[in-house]
């Protein structure tokens, strides 16, 4: 059996969410069941880009990380796309053996038992300006199959008052996961330059309307590989 | 006995370490046994600023705390200057009762019984570029001081490659401490623009000297702070 792999990249810190600032190698899955408005990575999305996508063994999969890792152990994050919509046991698998951590990413719309494996389950559900709708049953789903996993926690993207408010509402549904905002980032063209200053802005308009309401449990982060580094793929 | 405060601001997030992104109230004390070339904070640590520190009792603290966080429970970071100078036990024994969480942020000279009441004790050893030189047996003791606060974390500020290596060998005399870096930020009069470019560019540069080195570590983060609002104070 073969991984869709779009591309696996790496080492480098990890840019965003809970694993902030962490060093990490992405192996970024391709196939989604979504198609949100703003994404950012439709390179590992869209069936058009499909012919860039590798047929990979578990083993080819993981003989990668190590090969960029050298061997040190380090934390790998599936992403994607959906990395939900694959078989990843056997990677982690291997991964633990050699005493790497795994993270994974996915909006929660499907569940799967290797979830257990993982050291940091990431559920984004995806708020209105996406123009998904969220599939709350399948969330919760995907956070009992993470209840053995070291945490489980819930992130949202937000682009404007009305993200703001239904992160609110998600919030509420699922208060055992910590949560972390992040404001949207418009300018998702890798041709494109990304102004610091625009992502500074945006960063401060959230912790100021989030302050502003008293509302103290989320942690409010930007993309700290979208300052480095713009919208370029591969780090 | 009353303690000396050089300001009390917030509610807005922790702009770096450990703590990145969470709601926070700051209480920065006046006063310190350091004196570092490139203090971001001389406002709260030289004796000429002397005048415009408070003195407030652990009540008036606690009130404006209170006051400033709508009474809604979050974490108070007691920063300066160096908080460990003085003593906190009441203001924190005042804002647990209340359901509030506290952090400390101090170098490690001077340890504190206070410190296990922390839920984050952060220590910051002064690399080569302060100018200052680190007591690692002080340190020692301010880390068994911490033992029983929730967290004990290492954060390390790095202007150079000398930096860096002594940031290599402060985590071998404290395996057991999470570290943290942080590039080093060389504009910090408030008068000046921050330029978030050149933020990000040291940023980057940090990350790839340590991927390059392989060593996987540290947490790499910015001072979203810096990034967000530049040098203003009370921010």
């Amino acid at each position: 059996m073969s991984l869709r792999i779009a591309e696996i990249f790496g080492p480098t810190i990890q840019g965003e969410g809970a694993l902030i600032g962490e060093p990490t190698v992405f192996v970024r899955t391709g196939g989604c069941d979504y198609r949100c408005s703003w994404c950012d990575s439709l390179h590992a999305v869209e069936s058009r880009y499909r012919d860039t996508w590798a047929a990979m063994s578990d083993e080819a999969v993981w003989d990668e990380v190590l090969r960029l890792s050298g061997g040190q152990p380090l934390t790998v994050s599936l992403s994607g796309g959906n990395p939900a919509i694959q078989d990843f046991a056997p990677v982690i698998a291997r991964g633990r053996a050699a005493g790497y951590r795994f993270a994974c990413e996915t909006q929660g719309s499907v569940a799967r038992p290797w979830f257990a494996e993982l050291d940091t389950l990431v559920l984004s559900p995806k708020p209105p300006s996406s123009g998904e709708t969220v599939d709350w049953d399948a969330f919760a789903a995907c956070v009992r199959a993470g209840s053995a996993a070291r945490q489980t926690v819930m992130k949202i993207v937000i682009f404007d008052g009305t993200d703001y408010a239904w992160a609110r509402d998600a919030h509420a549904r699922h208060p055992e996961l910590p949560l972390y905002l992040q404001p949207g980032n418009p300018e998702v063209d890798p041709e494109t330059p990304v102004d610091p200053q625009a992502l500074a802005d945006r960063l401060g308009w959230l912790v100021e309307r989030t302050m502003a309401d008293t509302w103290f449990t989320p942690r409010i982060l930007p993309q700290l590989h979208v300052l480095i580094w713009g919208n370029k793929r591969g780090v």
